[in-house]
């Protein structure tokens, strides 16, 4: 069986082909400019040559007509027909309150997303698009949607309810949902298996820091909490993002600037964060951390701060379980920033954290990076929300 | 030395008057409805009876003279003449980036409190009327004030800095400054010494838990981070602030009710907090809990959510120090609440925290709540902000 797996965004279409009978990736791509001149398809089968096609993509039909033309291509494609798409799984941003689990599309769950791009006003009308689009394309053929949401709608209470008057929750469902939930249960998933913990229970937090980054904790792989709130802005300090900040602030900047809510709300979403903190150096921590190295004051408190803000989230999940069985890195960040995973843990010696640091040296890899005598299994995980879509899409096609 | 005690609000004026030489309270008292009409003050002789005097306050300077007529009163009052007042300690909420201790009144220091009226409009104002009503009063007497943000300007950077473009620190020294700083400074201090604890690194988080509400961590006496921020409203959610939130809603309630800046900010800080969590019950957590006694779901959520948030903030202030020796309650809330104490400790067995649940059966006494065998030290510390502001005061005008 082969899946198709597609991330939409407005001006984006992200793919991969995977034959679920191995989950070996056959090929993956990227539309770049959907809607803007200088749109390009890269497709990339594995195992063979990268090939770019330069054409006008009016809209998302013509994009996925493109992939289409791309995975059937005699020289670069890896299937002769169409017909061999068993399936198709998209990413779709937010569920609201109606959405817990994947779901295979039917015409109601349309309307569901619809209904969502309220809460999902970025996201939600493109990932929309990638369906109705792939339905023209691919007439017949199931189509799942996953839930960025949905891990987070596990929940308790006490942890998505937000204190505000609780009519702005009853009128527009405004509570904590959570984002990169595929990647947070996929990530939780794999840390239990592979640190041999008790499935039911094992009490997990995953670090998913990449330019957004986002802090789980579960226990038996159900969502206790986590660190984006409504939208991703919430949490950790993020590339461009200001996650957790004194919500007056807001009102401080926007009188002394005299600046709208909108503005202040772009500033913090994409003016802030650690490109913010540092002056604007830049909003890739790469960066980053090259002018902290070289002395920038501005850049190091930058770097400190986003650490010290990972720590003080996995110190709150710990409460929030009362205990942690494993600690798990994904992500660019979390897979790749040697130093940075080090740093977070020298914060956490009293959970009885012990670091290997040879075993940390090392990137985007499966591996345990804590010492036998750690009494927190600590890991890298490397994250794949596309196998986790084409899971969820192959189990509910089949089921 | 006979010190008054000060705390001025913009139609409030309360008062302790306090020996020195054994720290003992003479007086005290509260004007109320200053600038109102209706207004009177309640004066107190320790040990004697109340005494009320029904009179127009129009303004801080009446109420001031009030005061001093009653503390000299031939049969409520506590001294024959003013000139037995030696100094007088005032609150003052906002010291800015300028203070980082108390210090004795003089003209720059009056323009210094004047400078932090944008960053403490509603109470700087106020603090600075009954300074100036003090020095009409008792002319030549000392006054000195007491900063409640000086404790969090030991803060370090990466725990006070929010994740903002840069420039907003410079031009408008937007960072998190931290409340209730004299009560944190005071009750860490006693933890310290109760505990029998290393004072050069003893590592205290505090639980200033009443109508508003903060925690903070600190080691060695010195703060290392705490929950409010620019303002009192950021962290634990309170009686009726929301605490931590998603920035974005701000934006996503304002859009949808056509709201401005300011009307959702006087939303979040005087109808969210348990009073909007609870549909509006109330803004007492007693109230609440009576009703969450009798089965109403939102009182228990709110409830809930509060004990679980200040939980989750000692996790991570745990963290921030990579552990924790001790954790003091106080405040109304922290003082008197034994459930709320024992429920929030439930959450943090995996710290070595054992209350004692007879021990733990107290309220307002200095009290070790937590087992012998209990690796952190849990105790109930009433506060006393007066006679840490009226220390401070005979330090400064001694030394």
């Amino acid at each position: 069986m082969k899946i198709l797996v597609i991330n939409c965004g407005s001006s984006s279409l992200k793919y991969q082909f995977i034959d679920m009978d191995n989950e070996k990736v056959l090929a993956k791509g990227l539309c770049e400019r959907i809607g803007i001149s200088g749109s390009k398809l890269t497709h990339e089968p594995v195992g063979g040559e990268k090939f770019i096609v330069e054409k006008d993509m009016p809209d998302h039909n013509i994009a996925i007509s493109l992939v289409m033309e791309a995975l059937t291509d005699k020289e670069h494609g890896v299937i002769r027909d169409i017909s061999e798409i068993s399936a198709v799984g998209h990413r779709v941003v937010h569920g609201g309150m109606k959405y817990s689990e994947s779901t295979v599309v039917d015409k109601a769950v349309k309307e569901g997303i619809r209904e969502c791009f309220d809460l999902g006003p970025l996201h939600n009308p493109a990932n929309l698009m990638g369906i109705e689009a792939v339905e023209k394309a691919i007439p017949g053929v199931k189509n799942v949607v996953v839930f960025d949401t949905a891990f987070g709608m596990a929940m308790p209470q006490k942890a998505c309810r937000y204190a505000i008057p609780n009519e702005y929750y009853e009128k527009y469902s405004i509570r904590r949902y959570g984002f990169h939930g595929t990647s947070h249960m996929f990530v939780s998933g794999e840390a239990i298996k592979f640190a041999n913990l008790n499935p039911e229970n094992a009490k997990v937090i995953v670090c998913h820091l990449g330019n957004g980054a986002s802090v789980s904790a579960s226990i038996g792989g159900k969502c206790v909490d986590t660190s984006m709130g409504l939208t991703p802005l919430e949490g950790l300090i993020m590339g461009t993002r200001s996650g957790d900040l004194d919500p007056a602030i807001i009102q401080f900047i926007a009188n002394k600037e005299n600046k709208t809510i909108n503005e202040l709300l772009d500033i913090l979403n994409k003016k802030s964060g650690v490109l913010g903190m540092s002056g604007g150096i830049s909003s890739d921590f790469r960066d980053i951390e090259k002018e902290a190295q070289k002395g920038n004051e501005l850049a190091k408190t930058a770097l400190e701060a986003f650490k010290y803000r990972v720590a003080k989230y996995i110190g709150a999940y710990a409460a929030a379980m009362n205990g942690v069985d494993a600690i798990a890195f994904t992500a660019g960040i979390g897979e790749n920033d040697i130093e940075g995973r080090r740093d977070i843990c020298s914060y956490l010696g009293y959970l009885g954290v012990e670091i290997d640091e040879k075993a940390n040296d090392v990137r985007g890899k499966l591996t345990l990076i804590s010492k036998p005598s750690s009494k927190v299994k600590v890991m890298l995980i490397p994250t794949n929300e596309e196998l986790a879509i084409a899971r969820d899409t192959k189990r509910l096609i089949n089921g």
